[in-house]
This record gives structure tokens, sequence and C-alpha cells, in this order.
């Protein structure tokens, strides 16, 4: 299958910007350039005129779990325990497969609809969030949730082992997998310890919480006299490719080994703010050289998979921080949503930025409205007053997910209603629990 | 004209939330009730199926500079008074009437698209953005800003003496008019008291720029020894209806007099956000009893006109600065950035619920999408999760301005096209000069 783009705007998030053409060899990008440079001879199967749009790289969602889309607006604006322990718990504890699969197609819609191509999730029941990716046709880096202070802690690690063998590299390599231990809190050193020998015998990396909370701080600074990220680094945890969600509270030491051992930082700025946890010092991170990308987190704590506004929230929110209005500029927020969320998932040698060769994730955005208007600055448009709905049409390998708005993979009426009827049975089997 | 919306999922923003009708006879609301309750002969010349929408007050914007749109992307992520100095008053000095009025258009159109239905402007050339007003249709309270150390201080402060006396109780009631000092650093006492006995002739309120940022607060410390809220305190400013937008910088004292004196305040969290101004203490200030609104402030620090996201970046922004998730909760965003605006303004006995009596500014939202399922809970959805494009249909003063997204009473393209003309326009006079 060739596709032929044709007259956007094309930012490349490599430091260029352009009218131009995009040429689509199966799942790759073989030609970008101004308009009318695609090499003589490209005959597509498929032309999308992309006039008065802009052709971006898709979105990378660093950090989420999908299927809590069930949960969004079951449980908001409570204390951080209450929410935790007399709400997500309890109807988590319900979930079965089949509302995993239905949540993560809804999640998965609703990524799709707001630009985001690649999403880094860590939840259970992994094989039917697989599924659903499978269908729907994002790209998504999956990991099951490893708890090690719960009872069948060893037995959910082996199965997260038949997992990865069973679904790295799987959907023409638009999955791949992790090790998902879930935080130092929950994972003592000693299971993490059995965790980093599966990792290393299989070859991933790892998916984990680090520092999300002041409570969590100080619960690890209490039982091992130091930071999470110290504690980490003491096991040699960043030895291997580390996906490390929120990271609110650091030290200059934890910045310093953030940035030696390379870790990817998924930052969550909306889920920080939601649960009140804190403000993760960015600008320091990145000043620091921290690949850092951006997450939207689940959608109980969100309430949206919205990586648009995710990115607009990054930018503002340092700035409000530091009292700054300089810091996180539009074009640094639109490259963390993209080639820094590639870099922390360990794919920017695949996808990230149109470039002859990556992987063919692009997103073209319809400019021809009021609040895109006028076109004085396309990234600060996208950055400072997009909205989700101004995606007009998103490519992952190569393949049209949706076009004009209309999701051409999943039936949109049908998700909705499996959703929605899992919700209802969760809600009323936790009630009556 | 009666017009009947049925079936809608109603949020009376007045405590109330029920599956219903809502009935509109003329400019104002003839009845709200569950399903069916509509008092028999009443016959609508236009019926609304509101099947799966939820029915809200219009949206509230309490601070705006329209016009400025013009400069969306202009000029950003600079240090404030590099954009101030070197890019907007240079560009501003070149607007003509006829900029004006199409980037009102433009911010009306952006506005109407977004649910806003009414808004608090302050700029000048105020006939032009009244013109604009009353063409869209929506509801408005205009003011001429007043620079008191500017050379024509007293003409100015004459012709918005005209304004107010050609303008106010315009447009079907539509239009309502103030004086705008615009803030005490550029309107030192003397000519204050001016404008203050001009608005007690006049019989109308203030709408004025407080406490924004520490420069702000050190200059006013340094001249007068007080705060800007003490020394508007000091020469009884307080004692007519104000509209204080910003007040992030507050002393308790300054909290106290804003409660006390029924000062309405307009919180702009994306702008002080992305100026780097700080966090206004919005929970500090509810608890005390201070009637606080919501707006975007102009398009040039925000950087669009969007209040779905603006009460969401509200409720979100308290909770991360306080730390506490339970802090401005969903329904008191959704109160703020309604009836909390309509108070604001002075206008809460005419808008900002939906009661019977209350003039006819009405948004219905388009639920059924993946980003507001499940139905967990509608008002969590609205505030945390929903985009502009959800509005779906927008009536002010009883009239229908846009239905099913399209709007009906000015030309989009043309808005588009002419607010492109004037921004290129600008931004080549401000390069040659």
């Amino acid at each position: 299958m060739k596709l032929l783009i044709r007259n956007a705007y094309v930012i490349t998030v490599t430091g260029t910007e352009f009218v131009g053409d995009i040429a689509v060899d199966g799942a790759r990008i073989s030609h970008v350039g101004p308009t009318g440079s695609v090499p003589e001879g490209f005959e597509p199967d498929e032309t999308i005129d992309a006039t008065a749009k802009a052709a971006t790289p898709g979105l990378v969602n660093c950090h989420t779990h999908a299927a809590m889309t069930l949960f969004r607006g079951y449980a908001d604006d409570l204390p951080l325990m209450e929410w935790l322990t007399q709400k997500v718990w309890p109807i988590e504890a319900k979930l079965t497969g089949d509302d995993i699969y239905w949540g993560s197609l809804l999640a998965g819609l609703e990524m799709l609809k707001s630009g985001t191509t690649t999403f880094a999730d860590q939840y259970f029941e992994m094989d039917r969030v697989a599924q659903a990716v499978e269908e729907i046709g994002l790209r998504a880096s999956l990991c099951r949730g490893l708890i090690g202070v719960a009872p069948r802690a060893d037995q959910v690690l082996a199965e997260s082992l038949e997992f990865v063998r069973a679904w790295h590299g799987a959907a023409g390599g638009r999955i791949t997998a992790m090790l998902g231990p879930h935080a130092p809190y929950t994972c003592p050193p000693a299971y993490l310890e059995k965790v980093l020998a599966a990792a290393d015998e299989l070859g991933v990396g790892l998916h984990i919480h680090l520092a999300e909370t002041r409570t969590e701080i100080e619960q690890i600074k209490q039982e091992y006299g130091c930071s999470p990220i110290e504690l980490m680094e003491r096991i040699n945890l960043f030895e291997r490719p580390v996906l490390a969600a929120h990271c609110v509270h650091l030290s200059e030491t934890d910045i310093e080994i953030l940035a030696r051992r390379g870790v990817g930082v998924a930052h969550n700025p909306q889920s920080n703010m939601k649960l009140g946890s804190g403000i993760a010092p960015v600008a320091r991170m990145l000043a620091a050289g921290v690949n850092v990308g951006i997450g939207t987190d689940g959608a109980a704590s969100n309430n949206d998979l919205n990586m648009v506004e995710e990115m607009r929230t990054a930018a503002l929110l340092q700035k409000v921080a530091l009292e700054d209005p300089t810091v996180l500029p539009a074009g640094r927020a639109l490259e963390m949503a993209t080639v820094g969320g590639a870099r922390a998932l360990g794919l920017d040698g695949e996808i990230g930025t149109l470039e002859m060769g990556k992987r063919a994730d692009i997103v073209l955005w319809n400019l021809n409205q009021a609040h895109l208007s006028p076109a004085h600055n396309l990234q600060a448009h996208l950055v400072y007053s997009a909205s989700r709905a101004d995606v007009d049409t998103v490519i992952v390998n190569g393949r049209v997910l949706m076009r004009d708005r209309r999701v051409l993979t999943v039936d949109e009426e049908r998700v909705l209603r499996e959703a929605g009827r899992c919700a209802r049975r969760l809600v009323s089997a936790v009630s009556s629990a």
C-alpha cells in the first residue's frame, strides 16, 4: 500500500517546517519534502489532499492504564487514600477480561480521536489489551503491572513473561512489551531482583511508577534511608531501559541519576494536578539532560486520555511553577509529546518524527478553525490552542485508522455501548458487594 | 418565538440535575422540569430533541480582550516585558477599527463554538466590538480600557461615557457597559477619582486589572505603601460593583476586603500560567466568601478563549497548588464558570442558571463520545473531560446561534478570511515600521 499526503504544513519535529508532501510505502515514510518533491515513479494507491492541514508525528502517550476509562467520573475530588481504597481498588477487583478488552478499546478510540498513535500501558489481563490494540490499529508498549507484596507475585511474574514472549513485536511490530514492576513501595528489592533477571533474560525494558507522592518519598526514606530513585540505582535497576512514570518529587541527586542512566520519564501533569501530587521539576530535568515524555495516566485520575491538552498543560504548568514564561516553549512541548515520548519508550529509532525511513505514524490537523486563526505560528497553535477534535486524520504504521474524524477500524457506537454495559455491571457489582 | 428543548440531561447549576425539558418563550426560560412537565398549551415554534445531550447554562468568560485573537501565536514564550513592549504594544498601536471589528468577530465565533454565551471585554474602539457582539448574537459586558497616565486620558474617559450611554442595555439587553480603568499602576488615584465619579453618574460598574504580577504589587507598595487592593479600598473604589481581573497575589487582608465589598473576581488560570504570573489563591478566596468567576484573558496570553478548558484548569491548578485533591470539586468549577461569572458581572439576576424567568442562555453538549463515556458523572465529565467541540447547540437570549455546530448568525469562512487579512496587514505594518 502506497499513500501520498499532499500539500500539508509539515512539522517534522526535527527542527524543520514547510509546506510539503509525505510519501508512505508500506509501514514506513519513504519521502518527506517540499510540495512536488516526491520522486517520480512513486505511484500512490491513495492520495490525501492535506491543504490547510498540519502534518505532525503521532502523539506518544507515555503512561496510562487504558481500561480505567471504565472508571471515568466514577470517583473524583476525594482524598487520595479514600479514592484508592474505597473506590478504585474495590471496583478494579471486579474487572473481568471482557471489561479490560472493552475498556481498552474505549481508551484506544479516545486516543485515536485525539491524535495519539502510541501509548505505554501498565495494567492486567494484558492479552485482552493487546487484542484491543491489534484491532484498533494503534501502536503500544504493554506491560502487566506487578505487585511484589501481593499473594501471587511470583506467578504473576511468570504470566508476565508469557505475555512478553507472546506479544513482543506482534501486530506487525506495533506491539512491544515490557515488564511492569508497579512501584518501589509495592515491589521490595528482593522481588525487583527477580523482575530484573527476567527482563534481562527477555531483553526488554521496565515500566515503573517512581517518586509520585510525598508519602512514597517518606515511606521509602524511612524503610531504606534514601529516595526511591536512589533505591532503584542501588539495585542497578537503571542498567536496562526504564520508563519511569511521574518523577514528581526529586532531589538534585535523583535528577543526576535519571540523566546519567538515560531513564525515560513519563510526566503526567494533569494526573499530578488532579490527585494533588505536586508539580514535577520538568524544566530542571530537561536542563539536566533527562529524557522526558508526556503521559495522561489512567482516566480515573485525569479524566481523559487527551495528549493534545496534556502537552499544553505540561508547558503552562512549568511556566507558572517557575514564574517564568520562557520555560518549556511550544516547540519543546511538541517535541516532548512526540519524539521525547518515543525516546522514553525506546522507540525513537522507529517513530517520533516525520523522517524518511521511520514508521508512518502521522496526524493531520484541521487548521481551518476560529481558535487556530490567524496562522501566525502553527507549533504555538498546536500546543496552546488546539483541541482533540482538530485531529482530522490519523495514520499508524502506514495504515489510515481515522479519516475526516471517521474511525475506520472499529465500530465506534458499539465500543461506547459495550463499554457502557461493562461500566454499569461493575458499579452494580461493587454496590451489591 | 417559542422553543422547546426535549429530553436533555439538565444541569441547572442550582443543585439539581434531571432528564427533562426546557421551554423558552421569547428571550426567557418559561419552564424547566422533568420530561413531559411542560405546561399544556405551550406551543413551540421549534423543538430540539436533546436526547443524549446535556443542557447547562451558557459559560461566562469574565475577562478578555476579544480582538487580541488577531495576535494569537504572534508572540509566545517571551519574558513579560519583552513580550509587552516589543511585541504586543507595537502591534496594538497599528490596530484600526476594522481590525477590532474582525478580531472581535473571530473571538465571538471561537467563544460561541466553545459554549461561551457571555463575555466581559476590555479593549478599545468598543463601538466596533459592540457591533460584532450585536451581529453574532452573544451577550457581553463591554468597557473601554482607560490608561490614566496616557496623553489623552481625559478625552478617552469622555469617549468612554459616550460609549456607555450609546450601548448600555442595547441589542435587546444583551450588551451592558462598564467603565474600564486598566489597573492601579496605569491609573493613579487622581484619575481613578474621575472615573468613579463618572461611573456613579452613569450608574455602571468597573472592570479593572488588580494584583496580577509581583511587579505590580512591589510597585504599588513602593509608591503607596500598601497593596493594590488596599489602595483601591482607600479610594473607595469598591463602593460600586467591581469586576477585578486576576487577583493573583493577595494577602489575607486583601481577601477580606474583596469578600466584604462583594467584588467579583475574574480568575484567569491559563493566562496566569502562560505569563508565569503565579497561582491565584482561589480556594482561599472561595472559603472567605469572595465571588470568583473564570476568564480566559486575551488570546495573546492563553492562547485561546476556551472556557471549557479554563474551568478544568481552574480546578486542577488549585488541587496541585494546595496538594489537595478535594479542593474545587467539579460542581464548584462548573458553578464558577456559569453563575459565579454571572454574579461577578452583576448579571446573576438574568443569567447563570437554568431557572424559570432567567434569560435563555443555554448550551447543549453532545455526550455520545468516547471521552465522555461511560456516563458515571456528567458534571465531572463536563469539567474534567469535555472539549469545546462537544458543544453542539448554543442559545442566547432565546435565539439559537449555533445548531449541530453550525453557526447561524455569521459567515464563519468570511470571519476567518477577514481576520487573517487584518492579521497579515498588522504584521507587515509592524515589521516595516
